[in-house]
C-alpha cells in the first residue's frame, strides 16, 4: 500500500514512545525495571517496529501474549529478558528454548511440566511464575502455592527469575481491593522465596499500577503498556467527498440522521472495518481543520459521514483530511465516547491504514 | 504461527461459501450476474482465499474499496471485473491501468478526470457510475447528473460498465424507503442512458437487497458481501486454566463480577485485543462440551473467563477448546448479545488466529 492508494494515516511517535518509557524509568528509579507490554502486536501498533524503538532507548525486559510475539521481538530485541504471559501452550517448548524466552507459568501443571522438561535435558530452565491475586483470570491460587511447598522438588530444574501478578483495580487508586492484592502478593512471594532455589524479582503493576503514588505497588519491574503511547498516536483520514444535502434527507444505513436544515456532509475513508467503533454512529465528531464535525448517521464498514455545515467552505476545501484521534482528540476521549476504552480501540485498529513511524 | 503456538482457531469453509455463491446465482437466475463484495480483506476472512475460491466456482464480479485491495485480488482473479468502490484516489491512475480495475466513480470531479485521462491518453477508459438515491454517503446526485447531461463530452472517453448505488434499509422490506430508492435509481439509470455513449448494467442491492423477494431490486448485478459466510465460519479457542474460586471472589478487570457461591471458571486465550468485543463482559457466553458457559467479568485484551461451574469435570477436561461461534452458536446471536452487528465482527477478528480453510 502507497499512501496515494491509502484511506487513513496512523502517525506513531517511536521517539515519543522512547521518552515516555525513559520518564517512568526515571519515575520509579535505577533500582526497578521499567518493561514494555508489547502483545498484541504492541496493541495493534507494530511490535517490532515499537520493540526497537525501546530497545535502543534501554530496554531489556519485554512481555508478549504468545511465544509468537516473543520469537517476532527476539529479532529487535536479542538481548532482552522477553517473558511470554500465556506461558507453554503444549508442544511449544522448543520454541522457548530456541528463542531462549521466558514463559509464565500459571498452573501447577505448567510448573510440573516445564520443570519436567528441564529434568529430563538435565537443564536449569528460566521461568517466571504467575500467582493470581485477585483477578482469577491467570495465575497459581494460594493452595496451589502451598501444593508447591510441599514438594519443592517441582521446580528444582526452574530459575525462576520473576514472579508476577496484575492488579484488578489499580485505575482507582482509592479502592480497597490494590491493598488486598499487595498484601496476597507479598505474601505469595514469601512462601515462594522459602520454596525456590534461586531469589527472583517482583512484578505487581501494569500502566495502572505505574501511576499509583505509592511506591510499594512498584516492586522490582513495572509493566507499562498503553502508558508508552501517551501522546505518540494520531489517526487522519482522507476527505472522500463532499455533498450539499437538502432539508428531510437521510444519510446512512437505516437512515437514523435526518437533516432539519439544508447542510452540508463530508463522507470520510474510514469505517467500522478499520476499527472505528461502530457505536460512534450519531455520536462522536473528528475535527477538520481544527473544527469540530459531528459524526451523522451509522458508520459503514469503510466510510464515515460527518456534518461540516458549521465549517467555512475554504477551510473545508484546504483540508484534505479529518483528524479521527491525536494532539487535539486524545483517543482516550474518542473511546469514552464509543463506550469503550482506548485499548479496546487500539488493538481493532485496521491493517489498512498506512502507517508513518516517526523516528 | 503454527497450530500449536496460537489460541484460537477460525475456521472458513471456502466450500460453504462457493455454495451460497451458487445458491445465489440459482435464485437471481442466469440472466443476472452475482459479485462478491470483498472489501476489507473479505471481512477480515482473507481475500485471497476467499477470492480464489468463488472465482474457481465461477464468480467473475468483484468489488473491494481501495485500489491495494483491487490489486490483491487480481492475482487470484485475472479475468474478472474488478471494481474498486472509493474511486480513485488521486495519483492512483496508474494502478487501475495497470491491473485493469474498474474506478466506481462518485463525483463530478472524479469523472471529470477519468474522462480526462481518457482524453489525454487517447483511450476509452472503462468506469462505473456511484449515483446516489438516498444514502448521503457516495454517489452522484440527481442534480449533478443533470449538470453531467448538459456536458456529455464529459463522459466522451469513458466506458460505463455498471451503474451502481446502494440501499439504505434493505434490512428492512417494508421500509417505504426501499421504494423510494428504487424509484431514483430508476430515473437516474433513465437519464444516464440518454447521456452515456453506451449502455450499461444496474446494481442496486448488497446483502440485505437480494435477500428481498422483490426482483426489481435485483437489477443486472447482486453484491453479496456478508451473505457469502452464512454457516461458513467458526471460531474455537484454547482453554487456558481451569480453576475453582470461592464465594466472595472477584474476577477481572474492576472486579465486576462477585461469585455468590463456590464456583469453577475457565480462562478462554481470546480477548477484545482479538477482535472479541469487549461489550460481551458479564453478558455474552461460549460453548463448551455443547454447553453455555457465561461470560464472567471482564473481558481482557488476551483473555475471557467463563463460568463452567455448571459442566461436568470429566466433559470438561475433555474439551480443549471452546467455541466463541459457530454452527450452535450463530456469529449473529454473539454480535447482537454484544450491541453490534455481525460486519463488525467480522471485520475486528484478529490476525492472531491460526486459520484454517476448508476446501
Amino acid at each position: 500500500m502507497t499512501p496515494e492508494q491509502a484511506g487513513a494515516f496512523l502517525t506513531v511517535d517511536l521517539n515519543k514512545i522512547a521518552n515516555n518509557w525513559r520518564k517512568m524509568q526515571a519515575k520509579v528509579g535505577d533500582k526497578r525495571q521499567v518493561a514494555a507490554v508489547l502483545k498484541t502486536d504492541a496493541y495493534g501498533l507494530g511490535a517490532e517496529r515499537v520493540g526497537r524503538a525501546l530497545y535502543e532507548a534501554g530496554c531489556r525486559v519485554f512481555f508478549t501474549a504468545y511465544v509468537f510475539e516473543g520469537i517476532a521481538l527476539r529479532e529487535v530485541a536479542p538481548e532482552a529478558d522477553i517473558y511470554v504471559l500465556h506461558g507453554v501452550l503444549p508442544h511449544t517448548e522448543l520454541d522457548f528454548l530456541k528463542y531462549n524466552l521466558i514463559p509464565v507459568l500459571s498452573t501447577p501443571r505448567q510448573v510440573a511440566d516445564w520443570n519436567h522438561l528441564g529434568h529430563k535435558e538435565d537443564i536449569v530452565l528460566p521461568a517466571a511464575l504467575h500467582v493470581d491475586t485477585g483477578m482469577t483470570r491467570l495465575g497459581l491460587t494460594a493452595g496451589q502455592i502451598d501444593s508447591l511447598g510441599k514438594n519443592p522438588d517441582q521446580c528444582k530444574y526452574l530459575n525462576v527469575k520473576l514472579v508476577v501478578s496484575h492488579l484488578a483495580c489499580a485505575d482507582d487508586p482509592d479502592n480497597g481491593m490494590n491493598a488486598e492484592q499487595l498484601e496476597k502478593f507479598e505474601t505469595a512471594c514469601a512462601k515462594l522465596r522459602r520454596i525456590l532455589p534461586d531469589d527472583f524479582k517482583e512484578s505487581l503493576s501494569a500502566t495502572d499500577g505505574c501511576r499509583l503514588d505509592d511506591e510499594r505497588f512498584y516492586r522490582d519491574v513495572v509493566r507499562p503498556g498503553i502508558a508508552l503511547y501517551d501522546g505518540a498516536l494520531s489517526l487522519e483520514v482522507k476527505i472522500l467527498q463532499i455533498q450539499d444535502v437538502q432539508v428531510g434527507q437521510t444519510v446512512g444505513y437505516g437512515a437514523t440522521h435526518i437533516f432539519t436544515k439544508k447542510s452540508r456532509v463530508a463522507t470520510l475513508g474510514i469505517g467500522y472495518g478499520d476499527g472505528l467503533p461502530r457505536s460512534l454512529s450519531n455520536k462522536g465528531y473528528v475535527l477538520i481543520a481544527g473544527h469540530q464535525a459531528p459524526i451523522v448517521g451509522r458508520i459503514s464498514m469503510d466510510l464515515t459521514t460527518v456534518d461540516v455545515t458549521d465549517i467555512d467552505v475554504k477551510e473545508l476545501q484546504q483540508a484534505p483530511m479529518a483528524e479521527i484521534f491525536g494532539e487535539d482528540l486524545p483517543l482516550k476521549d474518542v473511546a469514552n465516547i464509543a463506550g469503550t476504552i482506548d485499548y479496546e480501540m487500539l488493538t481493532n485498529l485496521s491493517k489498512r491504514f498506512f502507517r508513518i513511524y516517526l523516528d
